[in-house]
Parts: C-alpha cells; structure tokens; sequence
C-alpha cells in the first residue's frame, strides 16, 4: 500500500483562490496534474523514448467532485494512486484531503500516451510491459461514475482565442484551462456565488496557439450544465472536450 | 535583518512552466504576490479594518527583472522586504534566487492600501503609524529603475473579455494576469520562442468581470514594447495599467 499510494500536502496560498475565496479550480487542477507526474516519476513511468522520439501522458477524463473547498491559509493533501490499466489506458484515483486528513474530494483521471510526432496513442503494454502490476492498488472505496455528455440545443454560444499563457509544457492548451473556459461561458452570477461541486471532463482532441474555440452550453437539468468546445478542423467543428457542471 | 527579511522557497513543478519549459510568468507572480502577503501577515500588517470597513492592499508598480529562469524540477527561493514607505504607498523589494542561493532575477513592486468600499488609499501613517519603521530595510544592493512608458502610435491593437476566472480574492483581475495579456497579444512566434527577460507594470484602475479591454503594443525599441490596456468608463477609455516588456 506504502508504495501504491503518495500523499502530497499543500497550504492554499493568498493568490491560489478564487473571488470566493476558495481554493480555484486551476490551482487545484493543476495540483493534481503534478501529483500525478511525480507519483508517476517515482516510480519510473513518467516519461518514456523510443527511437529518439518522447511519448507524453495526456489526459483523457477527468471527474472531480468537492464535497468541501478549503479556504485561504488552510492546509489541505491530494493521495494518488493507479487504479487499473487498460491497453491504452490506465485509471488514476486521487482523494482529497483536508488538514485532519479527512476525504473533501474525490478525483478520477484516465490517462493515454501518445507518441509526441504522431499524437497517436501508444499500447502501454509494449511501452511497460509487466512493470505496472506492483502499483496497482485494488481500492474499490472510491466510487466515481462517468456520465453521457452531450449537449443538443445550445442556450449559450461563445467563441473563446487561445493564447501563448493558455499553453503548458506539452506545446497545447492545458487540460485545467478548458473547465474555466467552461466556468468562464457560465453566468457571472452563478460562477461568482455558488462554487461547483463536481467537474467531469472528456478531452478528445488537442488544441494550440491561435485556435478560435466554440464553446456550447445546455441546462441538462437544474444546477447540472453540459458543455461542448470544437475548433474548426479541415473545414468541420471537431470536439476539442466535452463537460458536464454540477453547482 | 533577520527580522527584515523572509525567504520563501519553491520548486517549479511540471505544470508550473510554460510552453518553453520555463517557470511561467502566471506562476512567479503569484508566488512574488503570496511571499508579500505571508511577510506582512507574520508582521501583522497583511489586513486592517476601520468602522467594519476592511482595507485591501493593492498592487501599484511592478518590476521584474529575470537573468535566468529557473526550469521544471528545479529549485528556488524568493526573499522580501520593505525598502521604504510614504504617504500612500510602501517598496517592497525581492530577489529572485537560484537553488544554490545566487541571485537571478530581482523585483520591485510599490503596494497602496485602498478602502475596500471607496477603492481610495488610505494615509500609510494614519493607519499603520511608526509600526512599519523596524521592519525597513535599507538596501541599496538591488537596483531597479523605472521607466516612462507610453503608447503613441500602436503597432498592435486587440480587445480581450474578462471572466470570473481572472479574478482574484479581491474580487478584481488579478494584477498578474495584465502581465498574460499583454504577452498573449505579442506575436506568438515571439513569446513562444524568447523567455520576456524584463516586464515592468504601471497599475491605474481596476477591472471587474465582463469588462471588455482594450490592448494597445508599440515597440518601442527593438525588442521593447509599451503596451497600454484600457476599459470603457463613463464613455471614454479608461486607463487600466501600462507595461512595458524586454525579450
């Protein structure tokens, strides 16, 4: 279990809030995007090369469900772990944790590797063979659905420019930035007083500097919103990632 | 000088960086922002209240110069202190310092503490007294000059929404992301490929969420831009800050 499981620890700075004073969604996305890279490194599985060409880990889902945000100055702890892997995925779990170390939050995340040229999937199994089953830990407490997401009859419609700050290490637009797109397509007034309590996300297609993103929005029933961004592709919208928003 | 100064020390984590691999501007600004705050707040200066009326401190000049920028996995540490304090407004100085602890970037910034209700400053003296006098510190080690910018024929002019996610806790964009306009809206090909090595930031008026900005560039000199963002206000184009950048 010890060596299954790590437990990274962090105190929500002055600035790693949102107007509401809560922690943000991109402090704690991005929390949870390095935990995994380090659970990942420790272990030797975070970076992979074959014939001079670097494969990356990309996300693929990504459900977050707060029970309780912390606040400023308040301590807080994110435990990870890989829960399963498939040919060309493999599930990561995280909770989160407040300063007694009681669960606030529970995180699922799908992961893929892609070939770095090609952008394609790679089978993890030839990448890794056998070296993942000492990792897997069989916790069956951490109960996460995903949910269809598709968004029919739009009630908002934007159009969102990607810039150079949009970008992380992996050259596209970073995962975490398309739940604020989303937040951000929502009413002000709904953003800026009630704090989401659960974000799916299913991230389908990469995007890059300069792309101008669709960003569309259904009421899927009350308080839950179901989002959609494309970008123009060889003439057609593709679907960059779809949401699903729970207030 | 013990008592003068803190250090705060960091690691850049995978996604602290930006698309060059680099502690991304949003990242250090927010930890120069934090470091500030958490001085203050051991000093018991960080906040105040008259008449149930909290006063905020915000941010008035900003100066960042950088030598060298620290890389993913790679160590850091930011030291602070106050240099000097006047009527309204107080020097608050950094070092930017490398994970043996030689210096690589060094910054200035000059904070004003506003009505939380008014938006106006408040008197330093009045509110603070001579409580603020042991903690100066007089060093004359880092030089940092500010300069005169102005936008006079714009070479670049664009206009940028703002959202609930560019606010901060006080409610207001955050003053760092200014500093992620004004990159984003330079070519990409620029800021993709040359690390901006100096930013400089006048900060003149607020803006709120919705407020539709408008970003003027001109260079200045090769390799230097002016920029100015401005908001509609009462019919005509309000200043919001002045920056000017140096790759």
């Amino acid at each position: 279990m010890q060596d299954k499981t790590d437990t990274y620890s962090f105190t929500v700075d002055p600035f790693d809030t949102d107007c509401n004073n809560r922690l943000s969604w991109h402090v704690l996305g991005t929390r949870i995007l390095s935990a995994a890279t380090h659970h990942a490194r420790r272990r030797g599985f975070d970076q992979f090369e074959k014939d001079h060409i670097p494969y990356l880990w990309v996300l693929s889902r990504m459900v977050v469900e707060i029970d309780h945000w912390p606040c400023v100055h308040e301590s807080y702890s994110l435990s990870t772990w890989i829960r399963n892997y498939y040919r060309y995925f493999t599930d990561r779990y995280f909770l989160l944790l407040d300063d007694r170390g009681v669960p606030i939050g529970r995180i699922l995340t799908i992961w893929a590797m892609i070939n770095s040229q090609t952008r394609m999937p790679a089978e993890l199994n030839s990448i890794f063979g056998n070296s993942f089953d000492q990792y897997i830990h069989l916790d069956d407490t951490v109960d996460i659905r995903r949910s269809r997401i598709r968004v029919n009859t739009p009630m908002i419609q934007t159009e969102r420019s990607t810039f150079y700050s949009d970008l992380d290490t992996n050259g596209h637009v970073n995962s975490i930035r398309y739940i604020e797109y989303v937040l951000d397509s929502l009413p002000s007034q709904l953003t800026m007083s009630h704090p989401a309590k659960r974000i799916e996300m299913e991230y389908c297609a990469e995007s890059y500097v300069g792309n101008l993103l669709n960003i569309s929005i259904e009421e899927a029933s009350p308080l839950l919103y179901h989002a959609e961004i494309t970008k123009p592709a060889d003439g057609k919208a593709t679907t960059v990632c779809r949401s699903a928003v729970t207030f």
